[in-house]
Parts: structure tokens; sequence; C-alpha cells
């Protein structure tokens, strides 16, 4: 993959002074014929030069039979021909010194023979400074500028209009259905680009690139692979910095999900589990849905800046109050009264029944005093115990003042400065509070999950701040047939132990002995009871070969254990380093520690309930290198045993401190360039009341292949 | 509580002959005067009257002064003044033998000092054979009859039409909001009934009655209180007769919501997970949201009968393929791939690098060749593979033959007789589909949540057949301060394994002993290590206090173990029972069995993960007795440590029939009239790989207030 230091900007793809569309067809309704109409109808100001064989004039413009009949070379070519076709023009474009061919063709990457053209197009196109756009790309589209290099039919059916936000897509449908969406609901929006099988531009490097239009607010982002993550990494980089919320939409979230990527863009699998950490790490908000991506998209750009998460809820019904309450409750914003004087001041107004401490419930009286709204907002108002506010009228209409409680709701929000979200099912009630600009929800649920977002998504941004942007880590390459076992070496229990005591992880005291005489003195000399355990470097769980004996206390169990060791591992085939005599350590929890190589995000670092059943039962979390302290306590405070290490029944809290700084010992040596450690499992790592009873029982280390 | 066995049908209130309006008012827009405006606007064919003593007219109707001056006592009477007024007013109804009262005074139940009046008022208009609906009623409305007796606006601003819905409630919003939502999307509705304060009538008994209407398909409730779940179970009964599907909305899941729901209609909390167990059993799909409460209604409408989960995807657009396996995977309906031959043919028509496995992606070809899609349809519903579909055209419009595709789809459903959601986010493409009367989603996500809630709804409905209707347990009464507690007996360990081994279930071997001498012989007995613990019927919690002391094998140990449990109850102040001598006992996991009495549901049955922390992680599941050994295996099958019982790593997996029968005599003995029981905990019952080894290791047992 080519990054954007060694190539040319991508500015002529978002902004070209030329564009020549090769393929060019007098019928907009076609690939060649509808990049053209666009070019004319949304104001590009740049030159636009059909190409075409046939034709000395294209949809009113002049035609050249081939791209080296022009003048100059175009900023951008659009290549809206098929086949074997398309990949001559593409080397044509590179000939005449083309800085960006968006290449529309489909059948190369995303089909089983299709890999290997699509790498040679894009190597020769890198050779001659030409960045490719796709193939399979429906192309991309800057209602900014104009300049609308794309054969979408949604740019027909709803009406552009330029507005802070900017879309970038692997897929055409999804560069255009969150448009449409938005501007359904009247947003505009600058940027719809789909990049296709990202054989050279990928999603994440164009999304950096938009991130950088100052004019942008809201950017969202559809992803079915991150083979790059430094560039997407780059683009949350640029829009923290400039105060731009990036939402993204990954699928390929199940193995279906996968198999169905690969053969729309030829996409590679993420890890979810991975994915997720990253984007959370980088203050990138997860979508889980086309519905999700959009969902808060009247928030963000309204520019609340949410101060914390206390809820209040006003209505005239009280189930809406219920639902608000049950909704807010469910994602973490809590319900606190209003202050005794808000409360006076509201019984004042509203009639007897009305429920005054939050959620305030106006009653069915609103219907005979439409002025209540309008009065008990203020009072509200002058409440310090909020930070966001839900307005539901599940019900309005004839005989409401529904224009003046959207111009009281809009005054309310504008006069404090904090996040209104209104659930309104019915549509004339939702229009009028929409033309005051407040963000209009069907149900309770819907415009509290907007909101949650809204505030939990500010959070995240502000724990990614000064997050560092990782290195490029190349076009990750498929692993070879018969996975990475084949080119990795695995050490053995005592070789790991002594690894990662080197690297400052505390394990247990232990002995690696050659024979039995040595088991014995070992009992000795740390004192019993001891765990006799196997040690083979071709072996990776031992228990289920009875190669683990645990609480021996005299020489004779010692001995037979030895014994039983080295004859296991004779069964089974194995070389026989020895077996490892290890003093039983207690301690009141197993946690564990685990990390490995993703062939996208690097290193990554799992910690989490350990023991036995660590699959069959996970209760782990993610962390990616470089992580501190602090991350490894959240990841604790997040597990579902945190209650227990809290303490629970009385028991003292676990000490867990050393566990803390074995994990960042962990992600430190997993990015050590020197390390080559391919992946490295503590399982258990045990923890007690005390920070010295933190000790790592059992080690398995793999080194890369090469690696000492 | 009134049960309709001993009271009057509630057929007057949805199909009155006669309808008086106390109150009545000339203004339309006045709760006493909107009434009189439906009943002459919807076709009410009963006669109407309205009761007002300043005007001899109303609305153009004779109008009298007092309720007693009419010739003969209506069926129906709608009480729409409100305070003492309202409850002189239903003092009449009772005197002059109004069958039905529609309260829709506010004040009552639901404020601090309004319970007991209301409490009162239903005394004595039970004692004269009146029922009433409400208080705080916004009223009820069957567009069948035109008996709409509700001041609520949403029947103005979205004009009713009879349909196959019916829709009963507690709120009055919540009774019109899917009113509203369904009307907007052109599906007609029969009934809108709002119960507000439940004082008589409640939303459950009400239900029952509607869910007998033959013209019904689909019942809505919204619930913020249970208190009489047989009426519900009967409601449910009477549809899975009728193959009416219902879905329900119960809010207060939450303590912030309980609160609200507390000053809205006075309802009083139900916990939770016992709402979710009882809802399940009786074939009641439980939504989340409003949203959700309507999502799925044209699909139910369709009365598609689905036969499995194997789900297909269609669409022009490979990230539509991807979004809908994801969620499609994401709810549990696998993708399997379509047949060779199928494929086959799929690739005869559809361009090479298009995908036919499933999903099926038509790719942007479809743009060029709009009769790929009609040509593919034929093909995939010959094949046998599938059981629902999804239909996604996440882009179309001008140069695609929108209405072609939609005939196309809607013949593809009416042919295979399968469920067939189609996702389409553009207005128009929707409509085109809506128009064939197909269900149509803005997302992939929502198509196929609504797509999966019809199928696992009739997985429900399957399993709840034949299911009991309970009985009525009276309306509960609130707990004296103080809690249960000073009202119940707590057995002491002894005693509780005792009843429970007297009703089937395996404890272990164990002695009561009174002296040292006597637990040394218990050691002797019953063989060691033996586990000693203080036996006090006042004492729940014996770990914290020191009084149990395990795998002791000696008789020295044995005594001071028992003269450590002596000091340690007689320094808590707690009566000394003696202590109890149990043989340690080995199994693999420990598990449990608790037990307790709802107020509203009756006997709960709970099991899962056992041991010391079940409070802290629980990982738990509820059983509403009557239930039998399929029902535990089920429940066991879904806990988090399911794959332990099941057995991973090489382990054998967890023998569990005596533990189902342990569960299932729990169940029989809460149920027992005569038992007796409050409460009973069995933590820990071990279990291991053989059924012997299943056994009680610990019990508390609470007996209700005079029993034995």
């Amino acid at each position: 993959m080519s990054s954007s230091r060694e190539t040319p900007s991508l500015g002529a793809a978002l902004d070209p002074r030329s564009i020549a569309v090769i393929g060019a067809s007098e019928n907009p309704n076609k690939i060649g014929g509808r990049p053209l109409l666009y070019l004319s109808r949304f104001g590009y100001r740049g030159s636009v030069h059909p190409i075409n064989p046939n034709r000395a004039e294209v949809q009113g413009l002049k035609s050249v039979p081939r791209l080296a009949d022009l003048d100059a070379s175009p900023d951008l070519a659009i290549i809206a021909v098929p086949g074997e076709a398309a990949v001559a023009a593409l080397d044509e474009c590179a000939a005449v010194g083309v800085k960006v061919a968006v290449m529309m063709a489909s059948g190369f990457g995303e089909t089983a023979g299709g890999k290997a053209q699509e790498r040679r197009m894009v190597e020769r196109a890198r050779a001659r400074g030409l960045r490719i756009v796709g193939p399979n790309s429906q192309g991309l589209a800057n209602f900014g500028s104009g300049a609308v290099a794309s054969f979408s039919t949604m740019f027909i059916e709803a009406a552009p209009a330029d507005g802070p936000v900017g879309i970038v897509s692997q897929s055409g449908a999804m560069s255009v259905v969150p448009y449409g969406l938005l501007r359904g609901r009247g947003i505009g929006v600058r940027h719809a680009h789909a990049t296709g099988n990202d054989a050279d531009v990928t999603v994440c490097e164009l999304a950096a690139e938009v991130a950088q239009d100052p004019g942008l607010k809201l950017l969202l982002l559809y992803l079915e692979s991150i083979p790059d993550p430094h560039h997407l990494a780059r683009a949350a980089a640029t829009a923290r910095e400039r105060g731009v919320a990036v939402v993204a939409l990954k699928s390929g979230r199940t193995p279906a999900g996968q198999a169905a990527a690969l053969s729309h863009t030829g996409a590679l699998a993420n890890e979810d589990r991975v994915v997720d950490a990253f984007l959370e790490q980088h203050g990138i908000w997860r979508a889980r849905d086309t519905g999700d991506l959009v969902a808060a998209a009247e928030l963000y750009l309204k520019g609340w800046r949410p101060d914390g998460r206390r809820f209040v809820a006003i209505s005239n019904s009280g189930a809406t109050c219920v639902l608000a309450a049950d909704a807010a409750s469910q994602v973490g914003m809590p319900l606190e009264p209003l202050g005794p004087e808000t409360q006076q001041a509201l019984r004042r107004i509203l009639p007897s029944f009305a429920a005054t401490a939050n959620p305030v419930d106006i009653t069915a009286a609103l219907l005979t005093n439409s002025g209540l709204f309008g009065q008990i907002l203020p009072v509200i108002a002058a409440d310090a115990c909020a930070d966001a506010f839900l307005i539901g009228l599940p019900v309005a209409g004839a005989g409401y003042d529904v224009p003046a409680f959207a111009r009281d709701a809009a005054a309310f929000a504008d006069g404090t400065g904090k996040p209104v979200v209104v659930s309104a099912p019915q549509p004339g009630v939702a229009a009028a509070f929409r033309a005051q600009g407040l963000p209009v929800f069907e149900s309770e649920g819907a415009a509290v999950r907007a909101l949650h977002q809204l505030i939990a998504h500010h959070e995240l941004v502000a724990r990614a701040a000064g997050r560092p942007v990782p290195e490029p880590a190349g076009r990750p390459v498929p692993e070879p047939a018969g996975g990475r076992e084949g080119t990795h070496r695995l050490l053995n229990e005592a070789e790991s132990l002594a690894r990662l005591a080197a690297s400052g992880v505390p394990v247990v005291p232990h002995r690696l002995c050659r024979t039995a005489e040595e088991a014995v003195a070992a009992l000795a000399a740390l004192g019993g009871p001891v765990a006799v355990k196997g040690c083979s470097g071709e072996v990776a769980h031992k228990s289920e070969l009875g190669l683990v004996h645990l609480g021996l206390s005299d020489a004779g169990a010692v001995a037979r254990a030895f014994a039983a060791c080295r004859d296991g591992l004779a069964g089974a085939g194995a070389a026989f380093d020895g077996v490892v005599v290890a003093r039983m350590a207690r301690g009141r929890r197993e946690l564990m520690v685990g990390a490995h190589r993703d062939p996208s995000f690097g290193p990554v670092v799992v910690i989490g309930d350990g023991g036995r059943y660590v699959e069959a039962l996970p209760d782990t979390r993610i962390l990616l290198p470089p992580f501190g302290p602090g991350e490894v306590r959240a990841a604790l405070a997040s597990l579902r045993v945190a209650p227990i290490l809290a303490g629970v029944r009385g028991e003292p809290p676990v000490a867990l401190e050393a566990f803390v700084a074995c994990a960042c010992a962990v992600g430190r040596l997993m990015t050590e360039p020197g390390a080559g450690i391919a992946s490295l499992d503590l399982n258990p790592v045990l923890v007690g009341t005390h920070e010295a009873e933190c000790l790592a029982l059992d080690a398995v280390v793999v080194l890369r292949e090469g690696a000492a």
C-alpha cells in the first residue's frame, strides 16, 4: 500500500482542476454518462473532457478519442469502461500523468481470479505516481466543489445541498444511503465517496484527507475491512483536533458477514473485538447499523459539548416519563431529582397530581392550558442539576399550541446551551420542532439513545486526546496455508517464564529440573508444597496430557511426578526438556494476560478473568499498545468479575497494581522492536490481597520466525 | 380485584348499547365534549345521552341534568367531571345501574393521598355491580362499533380505520401512539383503550376481553404494572387459541422508571426478570420500546407461519448483503448456502462477479438490466434451503424498474408463502414495495430484527401451547414496613435440609449434634472429612460469622469446631441449635436453586450457577411453576456456565438429571397449598459426573407466618 507520505496528496481526488471521462456516454443513465450529467448539473468549475473514440461531442462537450489527445493531462480520470479496456485505460492514465483514476469496473479483487491482476495494476500505477480509487468504485462526490465523479442514481433521487457532513465508504450503496437519509432530514452533505475494492486508495486514507476539510463537522464511514489502521488513526486524530465527530459502521462482524464482505470488496476479515478496541481508542463511535450511523447527526451538528450525563425528562405523558427514565437508566444516564426550589416553583405552576421531581409530568392538563409548557421550562433551565434533556410530546395537535411549544423548547435549548432531544411520533408535531432546529425522534428510546451517543462519544474523544497515530504496518500478507505455527517457535514453560521475568513480569519461584534428583532438591529449596509440570517446547497445553501435578509435599511424590511427566511427553512423542518444579502459591483469583499480533492492528493485549475456563467463560478486555496503567485499571473495572476483585461478602479487595504493572510490561514487550514475540499467554496470573501475591504461574511464549 | 367470573362481562365496555356523558360539553376540544364529537363522527349506532345541569342540548343532542333523569340506565357512562364531582357521579352511576363507568378525572391513586379514596370508590361500585375504567383514564375507543368514549386528540390527528389490531394500555398516550404509528403506515386499528389507574378494570382484564374479538390478529399492550397476571395469562391463552399475536411493552424496568410509574398511574413495581419469564411462558413477545411495539406489525398481519430460521438475503448491493448477514447471524438466523443447482442457475443469469451462494448479490449490474431481479427470484423460490428472505434495495430510482421489482417480490412472497421483508431507505422505493403489500424497513438491521421477532415469537407461542392460566392471586397487599421477615420464620439448617429431603431433594449426609461428643460420633459415623457448621434459626448467613469449618478429619478438630460454633453464635447473640456435621462431598460445579413468592406472580424458582458469588456474578434463570424437566433443561442450557456443564477441555459432561429433578421438586413444593414456604435457598447444590453426586450442601427455608 502506498502511504500518503510517499505519494502525492489525494487533493486531486477531492478537488481536481480537470476531469476526463473515459468511456463517456451520451446517455446520462449509463455509467459513462451520469458523471457528465452531474458535473454540469452540480456546478463543477474545472474543465471536463469526455473521451470517446466514436463521437466528436458527448453531452454537449467536445470529445477526443484518447486521453493522449488532450492538450494537458487531467487531474482526475473516471474510467467508465469495463474489464480489459479498464486496465488499458488505467495504463493510459499513468502514461499521460493523470493524478487520480476513479475506476468503476467490477470483476477484479472481489473475485477469485482478480486479486493478482488488481495488485499488478496498482504496482504499475504506483510506479508512475498515479493513485487509483477502486476498482469496483461507484465514484467520488464533492458537493463543495461540484466534482461529482460518480454514477450513483441517488443524486437524482435526493437533490444535493452542500453541508457539514462527509461520508466515505467502501461500498457505493453505503456512500449514498446515509446521504439520502440525511438529505431527507434536510441536512446538507458535502462528501459522498465510495472507494470500492480499496486496491490503492483506501477508505481510511481518503477519510484522513476528507477530515482536513474545514467545512466538516461530522464524518461518517462505512468499512468492510480495515487493512490500514494508521490511516484511520490519522483521520481520527485530525478530526479530534478540528472538533469533527467520526462515526463508523464496520460490517463483517460475524463469520457470515465476513464471507459476504470477501465476495463484495475482497475484504479480509478483522477480529471484531480488536476493531471495537481500536475505534474506541481513537475516539471513533461505532454504529451498529445504517440507521445508527445517522441517528445522532442533528445532535453533532448542533455543536453541543455536553458536561455530564445527568438526565431530565419533561413530558405531557406519564408513559413517556416512565419510558424515558427506563431508557436513560439503561444507558447509564442518572435521573437526579430537581432541586427543592425548582420543584416548589413547578408545583406552583402545575396541577397537584403532576410529578415535579424528575421526570416532570405536565399531565393531560397541558390540553386545557398550553401555557404550562412555556412556564415550566425557564424554571427547569435555572436548575443546575441537569446536563441533558428530553422533551416528550407523544400526543399533541388540535387544542395544543404546538408551534409555541417548539419555540419555547428551542429558546430553552439556546438558553441552557445543553443538549435537548425531542420525542414526538406524530409527523406534524415533529415537523414543528424540527423547524425550530431541534433533533426529533419517533420514540423516547431512540431520542435517549442519540443523546447518550452524543455524551458517551464526547467522553470517548476526551479519553482519546493525545493518542498517537501508529506507524504504517504495511499491507498484511495472508497467512500461508497451515497457519502461523509452522513459521513460529514455541518456548517451553521455563524459557517462557524466564523471558517474561526478564521483562518485569512477576513469575512463580520455580526450577527447571532435568533429573528426578534435581526435582527433589528443588522441593527442598523452594519449600513444599510444589507443582511439578512436564516441560517441552512441543506442547502448549499440559493438563490434557497429564503433565500437571499439584500440591506435592514429599520427595517420593515429586519423583513419581517427574517420571510421569517424562513418560507422558514420551508417550505424546514430544521432546522432554525436563520438569518445572514451582512453589504452590496462594491467592484469591486467577487472572490472565495474553498477547498476539493482529495482521492489521499489530500487537493486541488481552487481560481478564483467568484459569481453566478462560475460553469457555470469556470475561476479557482488549488493550492495544501503547497503553498505561489507567487503561488497564479501567479494563479491569469493566470485567464481569470486577465486583469480586473489589471485594464482596466481607472479603478485602484484591491488590491489583502488580497485575496492572504486569499488563503494562506485556504491552511494552509486544511493541519492543527486538523482542520478536509472536504471542504469549500468561494464565493463570494469581492475584491476592497483597501485591506480592501477584504471580504468573504458567506461561507460553511463541517467538516470531527468526527471533532469538 | 374483581375477576370476570364474579362480575358482569366487560362486553358493555367494548360494545355498549347506550352511552351517557356526565359533564357533557358543547366544546368538542374539552374532555366532556370530545367523546360526543367522536360518537357522532365515527358511526356509533347506540344512543348517546349528554348529562349537563345547565343545558337542554349539547352538540345537537338532548341533554338532561342528571343521570337519574334518563328513561333507562345507559350501559356505559363517561365521567368527564373532575375531583369530588367525579366521585359523586360514580355513585350516581352505581345507583342507576350503569354497567361500566369510564372515569377520566385524575388525582386519585396516582397521588400520595388518593389511593385510599380510590379503593373506597371501587368497593362501593363493586357492591352495586358497576365496573370502573380509570380513574385517570383517557377512555375507550372501539372503531368496530364506533363506541369511542375517549378524549384523545389523536383520532382527529390520524383518521381512524377499522382493522385487525387492538391496543390496550394503562397510559392514554400509549393507547394512541401505536395507533398513530400504525395508521401512518396505513394499518387499520379497531381498539385503542386506556385504563388509567387500573383501580378496577385492569389493562390485563380488558386485554382478555379484547382478545376474544374475532376480527383481531394483533394485540398490543402497554403496561406499567402487572398486579393481575391471571388476566394477562387468560388474554394470552385466548390469543394463542385464535392465532392472535400479543406484543407487550412493559415499562418500569429500572428503579428510575418504577418511580416514574408510581407517580404516573400509582403502579407498583414488578421484578423485571419475573415479568420477562412470565411473558415468555405465555407466548407474549416483549417489546423494549414504542418503536419495537409496532415494528413487526405488517409481518404479523400477513399471517405468515414461519417454518424455521434459515435466512436468505438478496440485494443489488454487496454492503446490504454484508449488513444483512451480520444482522441475521447476530439474532441466530443462519445463512445456509443455496443448493448447487440453484447457484448454477443463478450464475447463468447474473454477471460473473456476482455472489450466488447466500447472500445473493445482483451487483450494480441491476442498473443496466432491471430484468435480473425478476429472473433470479423464481430460481431462489425453487430452492428448499430457506425459511425467510430479505430483499434489500438500498439504492434505486431513475434507471431501475422499481414497480416491476415490487411486483416480482410480491409474487415471490405469495408463491413461496414464506416471510419476505424489504429494506429500502428511499421513500419512493419503499412506497412501491408497500403498495404491493410487503413490509418495508429503512435498514437491513431493522428488517432482520422484525423478521427474527416474527420467527422467534412463533417459536415462543409453540412452546406456550397448553400453558395453564393461573388462579387469581388477589390484589397484592403492600408489605408492612420492616419487610417480610418480621412475619416469617427462618428454619435452621438441619430443619431446612430435613424439609427439603422430605420433598425429594437430595441432601448431603449429615447429623445435627447438640454436644461435642455427638459431633465426634457423627464424624465416625459419616466418615471423614466432614464440615461442621453452627446451626441456628436466627442466622441466615453463616460464613461471615465464622460458623463454617470445612475438611475436618480428626476428633480434636471437630470438637474445636463445635466449640467455635457455639461461641460464635453466643457472640452474635443468636440461639444455638447445635452444629450440623456433614460429609464433605466432591463434585465438579456448585449450582443453586432458590425460590420465593412474588406478590403478583406467586411462586418464583431461580436456578443457576451457585456458590459464594451467586449475587456478585449472577448467572441464573427464572422458572415460574408449574414447570417440568424440559424447561429446567432449557434454562440450564441457556446459562453462561452451560459449556462447563456440557464438558470442555476433555472433561466429561456434568450429570444434570438429578439436579433437574431437584428443581422440579422445589417447583412442586412452592405450589403445594399446605407447604407454607415463603422462600428457600439451596446453595450450593453440588453436581458432578454421576447423578449420585447431586447433593444440596446447605439450605435456608423461610416459612410463611402461621405455617407449621
